[in-house]
């Protein structure tokens, strides 16, 4: 399965980043939405430090997911598409060969 | 100089004991109230992290300093005076030794 950038066409690439960016935007602004409704309800040190072990957990999740210099995956592709950041009806323009991989790795659980 | 539980009169350890209790209350009561106000500001990732970052280093400076296990410490009880969390008032009833080490210790940088 041809999964890195290098073996992807241009426009491949291209759709992949935009994809990942948008998704990227939409994970973060609703964890910045859930922060600020959290935090604003703590009223126990033990409540605080529960959110600090979510952050972390989220910032290494985040951070590992999107990777903007190996964009082209079709992993993580399906991935973003299966935790609703993103609708397989975004990723249309793919390649069809591409798109059914994302689309078939969707309904793997 | 005497520093640990072993070496300390009971009223002592029992003055040291509620004074660190009354200390951490209220550093976390402080923390708790800084981060409902800080996260409600809160409106990019970034802002997060930085958030993340701030509470991983308030629990390693407040797991460190607030040990019960070993609560009769001149050093603790003078950061604590030093940092604000208590005042030498509330240690009146130690020992006039014990009180005048922690006093003596508030006095350096």
């Amino acid at each position: 399965m041809k999964t890195n950038t290098q073996e992807w066409s241009q426009t491949d690439q291209k759709i992949a980043y935009e994809a990942l960016t948008k998704a990227y935007a939409r994970e973060t602004e609703a964890l910045i939405a859930e922060i600020n409704q959290k935090a604003s309800q703590v009223n126990h040190i033990d409540e605080i430090w529960a959110l600090n072990d979510y952050l972390s957990s989220k910032r290494y999740n985040i951070d590992g997911k999107y990777d903007f210099r190996e964009s082209a995956s079709v992993f993580v592709l399906a991935q973003l598409v299966k935790e609703k950041w993103l609708t397989l009806d975004e990723l249309t323009d793919l390649t069809p060969s591409t798109k059914a991989k994302v689309a078939a790795l969707t309904k793997m659980s």
